[in-house]
């Protein structure tokens, strides 16, 4: 499974300023878990960083590592979530996957951190 | 008529959060109940799951299931939105139906669960 | 002038839920009363139903027959905005007339019924 | 029927040349002979012009021409190619008609000159 | 299967020009003879009509008897080249269809009829 | 300067209602008064009627007045709305000016009246 | 009239080699010669240089210089054609005019030189 | 490396005409020999059939076995085509492989059997 | 370091209303502090002005002096939020960078002002 | 200047074919002679290997080495093409470059390759 460790980060240069900073992954694929035919998605992070951003390289490498992958649209989204909350303790945080046709249905799935207290 | 007990289920891995998954179906077709002409869609579907989450082959065996129906554009998104409340008991739910062009009119049809109380 | 009586409905199969009913014709036709000259229009019609749907045919001959008739854009949305709250006693309804070029100058119009107390 | 008499002209300004004039009418609409219900059209004329050039001005008025007229798609693109070749003997015509969907369907008609002996 | 007896004709109107017809129906649905999935297309038949044109709705009515039809791309699409040539008499003829994705895969067939000889 | 008063007005066929009236000038040109070279913009007034509405034709003609007048994005966007409000006493409006590119750079300049006291 | 005598030359780079240096305008306007209003193209130069190539900014001015003259579409697109080939002398020389709708219709005027006898 | 014996055949429904089959493949997904980072490319194959036609679904888990295989563009498109040839022996074939950006580089590879004397 | 003394300004010449300015550099590069290959955005700058617009022109310039800079994403949109609020002292402020995809990768930063006590 | 020496090759996986290899650059910039302004282009090469294939990431890095050249249109295309044959020894190659606009102004040069005998 995709190793959470591969996200590596950056001090943030304006953690004075809620400012938001939004990546998006043209190219992920993974695995079906049921026909093991390969699924392809758009995903978009966006957060707030608090002390932390994310190294856009490793970031490529972490999904990378979903390559192959047997994983549902619904638990991917919210394992990438997962992963960058715990590696980043953003402000703020959303992952939307973006995933192409098969069979002529298409799918969104959208998934954010719970906010936390400040 | 289309049964609503094609749509399978299964369990949802993060039910600890409110999150949007959106199946959108580009392929939709049934026929029209006065003329007998097939009439084509795209459905929409986006819901926040409780227990339960739909599994995309089943939601799309049930599409299939309207192809040689006559119904009109308005019952159609109400019975998917119903048929898609009673299978899944989701948090929230969202049906859009927009339908081609015939004779210079295209339509397109939004329905909603009413929200339940929490 | 068109006759709002071309105008013919059917019962709302879901009137226990407010959901909105959208067509849009592409292929709206009059004339300037000024210069003779025709305009083009598309003309989108949104509406949450009470008793009644628009029967789509019948909107389609509505529309038709504004096709030699002079007529301000301003007043052919109000005329088509009140034609449709007569004839359905909608709970809202909205109408929007987006028109073709004409010398470098595009327009819209976009008329609401005064929403009912309730 | 569209009198061809309305199409006027005036001298080419560069005859030693053949060049390439392009008019384009975006919004044509005559009416189907059997059904009586508009269709509407793209008209292109591309021409060669000898002595002389069409003026604009006319060329739209005797379009706006075929606004209440019933005539088949074929029939309409073989007449305006004929009512040019006529009214400006050019050194080359061809007239293609691009109609808008009807029931799913959209036809393309091209009609070109016979061309002439030089 | 569908019958070619369903597509009507009417006289050239201009027998003396050869001159290109097009017609694309865009909601063209067919099944899979091994899955038994629906298939879709969109399917442009264009021609050089010799004594007779293809009535269009009668050609709408032809394109929808292959619904529930289990029928490959390659088969329809020359079975569709064929049975106009049949009906037509054409100068000339090429069908174009072109298959809407399945599973990361869209298709394109293109027949023309044997050049008569003159 | 380009004047105010080629402005014309005709009677809200609607006043009894708050509806808005929208006009995109697609062709809108003046100078750079330091450089003197063309700028190009679209400009779009959006607006709710009192008593009167702008006439389509007399807004085209004030806006052609300004082909050769030296003027800033800014200044030109805020005169544009002064004067309509001027001329209109219009319950809102709103002006936005949209310019195309020159070195890389497009511009866009969004002016609102101040809202009035009801 | 604009003046031929704006056009700026520099020394070919690769007289060697017959290549293709294509400019298009985006933002050319001149003005109608009956109505007095504003006419706006696209105009593209495409053309293979013998000695010299045109200068880009001075070929803009010469553009801008049709600012507020009167004249038919057919006759600019003549006269740039024939000022550039005198100029320029090139081996080859193509000047396409793209016109923006006026009252429906949009034209495209294409004229080349007549080729040198090598 | 992937097995040109996944590519199952059907035999061609039309062998008396040469009409042209076209397939694209949205997904093809490889991997960089070099970097090993993953590469993604749209493959269209076109051919006309002698005998034999392509099993679709054999197709695309033919492209699917290249998804972990290091190998270069130039490379991938020439394979295809070879085990194509060898698998259909087509009258014949085209292979066009369309890579996606890598460090602001987009790539088109485009390789044709050689034909086949007649 | 791009040196905020490039940005020049000008009069507001509305300083009574409250209207938007927003300016996009479609060409804007700086290098990856990294790897030292180039990065390639479009940057938009919106805002409400005080006493002073930005002048344009030197807003270019000071854009252009990013060229050869190396500079994270994250750190050069804090830098031009911070460089423009220095040199304008406006009512709102707000810098979105667009990045052009690297790897497949793309990525938007959002910075705005810390708001002014009014 | 740009070094050709940057460009490295590797064998031609396939020298018994005639095959197309096409590779587009979208991010070429280089800087105005006259006026020191930055030029961006999209250029591609596409060319018909001999004995070597160029290697991509080598391309790019030649590409780059442009970044802070003063060089006009005409001669930077040309180069490349000069470089390039020298480098690779091709059977055919043809560079377009495809300037954004500056001015109003977009340009396209295109330059081939003298062809061999062969």
């Amino acid at each position: 499974m995709a190793n959470p460790k591969l996200i590596e980060t950056f001090p943030n240069p304006a953690p004075q300023r809620d400012y938001v900073i939004e990546h998006t992954h043209h190219e992920f694929t993974s695995v079906c878990p049921i026909t093991g035919h390969p699924d392809f998605a758009e995903i978009t992070v966006s957060y707030v960083a608090e002390k932390n951003c994310v190294e856009l390289k490793s970031l490529k490498l972490y999904f990378h590592a979903f390559r192959n992958e047997g994983i549902f649209f619904e638990a991917v989204t919210n394992k990438i979530c997962d992963d960058l909350v715990a590696a980043l303790a953003p402000r703020q945080l959303k992952v939307v996957s973006n995933w192409k046709g098969r069979g002529g249905m298409t799918s969104v799935v959208t998934a954010e951190m719970t906010p936390r207290a400040r």
